[in-house]
């Protein structure tokens, strides 16, 4: 699917302010992996929250096929009107992969309809990402787990939907696990969310954690037959066939 | 579970507003929800729209096991900040019960994260409520069907999230077929979306559909076992066992 | 995905007894099946009951992406052992399409763990198939509706675990629904349910049907990427990472 | 729920044939689990392999609520019969909890239609079973996880249809994830899948375990209100309403 278009979102404020960031993401986290993504064929552009509209203009989101978000210290920066724009692309078909600490975005939050708290802990844990659905699209190419050397640990209990599909499921060296690779579908739209990432480790530079990055891309990715999109308010039927008692007079 | 505190919320516009719905709810849907409800030994209280904070105070919402929700002309009347804290209750444990036109609700649409549009037509159907699950708490004591002579249609496709359990579904006789019956977890919630009850129908005097809303009563009530409040933020962990090798330092 | 490779089974048995089905079928459904899905691109054999091993042999499994399953007289002349052999390749990724009265064959039912009870009548009652879920690969380029003016019925309770996607949901003239288009994860395959298709109505010369197939084949086909067949049996796992004291003495 | 009525099923193998087993259970893991049910208040059986038809006549089936299976080294000598007259119970109604080395019993298998293969290691490694689902009524009384110091490791891939409701994830010392508490409708009856409790280990003598037991009892009891058990075959209809020109002719 090279004509797939993907837009990746960062917040882009921790790489700015703290070295031990910059040091990993000099140019931005988004730019580590729109570079990950352009290299396995994707039409890829990136937005960030300090642009006008943060990136996210009716133009940019009608050409996106795929959006990425990745989030922390600024969520409630976002504009609520950008969040309920994306919100109503991803009901209209756009996919969206919301990575790490996104979980609590707005627009994450506002599409599972949970508080998506969890528990967590900044340690350099190892981790490990146990592959429990093995023929998914998302995880071709992975064995049977990836494994993290460092990780800032996820715990559950994570109050999300119980996922329509459970891919990742993570082990953590401190005690800990946690469904850290969610699949859902919203409207026409269909929503990954991928637990790693913390800023101040190399996970997105890890080959493996990137060609999950492209399998999800490629699954999230609406077909080129999309249904008209849905309206937001009641659709009364034209009249329909008559040619017998059956229908309503 | 004769103690289980239900609280019926009803916008009450229409049955003030036409004589058509006063001829058939005199004293308002609610009046007749509560009824039938109070009569299967549920301890039970109304709330209306125009009560202050819509009869939905914290006191109120704290004494709440189930709340029930029908609405229909004044969605956009229901204050942001009400709707917060029954969403935070739901989240927290409390059950909902979400009434026909309740389907466009601010609280349904921000618990399921979609437009929650369907199709519609007003033309006095007959419609049948098929069990597709007959085992289902929901559905004991009702047979293969509910027949309802004259209905509202609601029609396909219903832009929610597959439900978790799908246990009625709705045929009409002008031609479409609607998932009527559908239940889902949100939180430490539990949320039962049930089509039946345009305000012009007599469709709450009904002993079967009555039946239902009981069962769905007792289906979405809280155990007495309801774990600690989910907390909308991170949560640090205690200090884990560190009796070996194995922890964290 | 031109290079799918697609086995149409038939029992192959009121063809060759009833002149009615003969009619609509001269050649067998599995022709008229086959002939649709080779013109839209994939490599289709047939296979029916009379053949060596029902025609499908470990070789032809094993050249097999996509298998479709029509059956209804003869059930119980299928090889328990050929049953067991599709069954294995299914959960080592071998897609399955299981057609109309297909829903009480041994296979589907070693599946699905249920009896795959249903209801039914005969009255060339008139059919729509509602889509539920628009944006789904196996509708791509369906209305709302197919409608189908003569079928048999199939009512609820249909008695199969819920799909994990429900995408179709059938209206019958005479009173019933039925849910047409179910779609399950087994193993490392992907199944599809789809209802249509009794013996003496021409439902498979239908273009939205046929339509409906392909998509299906193209839902249900692996990927490049499958992951090792499921072993049968408990695997010990090789010796992990004993770098530090975390792990097994 | 005092007048639910358990049958605790076993092998019993392993208890006679090892004196480390007997050590830890000398009447047979069923006297244990069956006294941990009955001190909560449930009427208890127990049933054996070496019973004539393994304990399980038609008599003591029609009479039990809810089944729990142990099963490891035997599974083959379980007669294919009394394997069908008890999946033909659970469809009709009657609960069923499998226990741990069960995953690989007849009567698991047959309803999950998987291989339900995973990974496993000996080597009395920490187990954390982890709260996945707080408000689940299985799990009431249990805090974030249930802590075991000594168990058998079973590792993902768990070779399952994705669970209805998962509410355990387990973590192990050495490094791997277990979905080890999944929930199942099939038919009318509910399933739970619960992994802890390996031969040698003291783990149903725990406490928690033992609460997890008894809610999983109440949990899978079927209502008072059960619907006719599914037929086994098609079933049609008896003349529908033909009052009008809507019908059938």
């Amino acid at each position: 699917m090279t004509d797939t278009r993907v837009t990746v979102w960062n917040e882009f404020v921790h790489e700015r302010e703290s070295e031990v960031v910059a040091d990993v993401y000099p140019d931005g986290i988004h730019a580590v992996i729109a570079d990950a993504l352009e290299e396995r064929g994707f039409e890829t552009e990136t937005a960030t929250l300090q642009e006008p509209e943060h990136g996210l203009t009716e133009e940019v989101l009608a050409e996106t096929d795929v959006l990425t978000w990745w989030g922390h210290a600024a969520h409630d920066e976002v504009d609520d009107e950008i969040v309920e724009r994306v919100k109503e692309e991803v009901l209209n078909g756009m996919g969206l992969i919301v990575l790490h600490s996104g979980h609590f975005s707005k627009i994450f939050k506002s599409l599972m309809g949970t508080t998506c708290a969890l528990k967590w802990r900044e340690a350099a844990e190892r981790e490990r990402l146990w592959v429990v659905e093995p023929s998914h699209p998302i995880v071709a190419g992975i064995d049977d787990y990836i494994e993290l050397e460092e990780a800032e640990m996820y715990g559950e209990r994570f109050d999300v939907p119980q996922p329509e599909t459970l891919v990742f499921n993570s082990w953590f060296e401190g005690g800990e696990v946690f469904r850290s690779g969610c699949c859902y579908r919203r409207g026409n739209g269909k929503i990954f969310y991928f637990r790693p990432g913390h800023e101040t480790y190399p996970v997105y530079h890890n080959e493996e954690i990137q060609q999950v990055l492209g399998n999800a891309v490629e699954w999230a990715a609406a077909g080129d037959d999309q249904p008209e999109p849905v309206q937001g308010n009641h659709e009364p039927l034209e009249e329909i066939d008559t040619s017998d008692d059956r229908t309503v007079h």
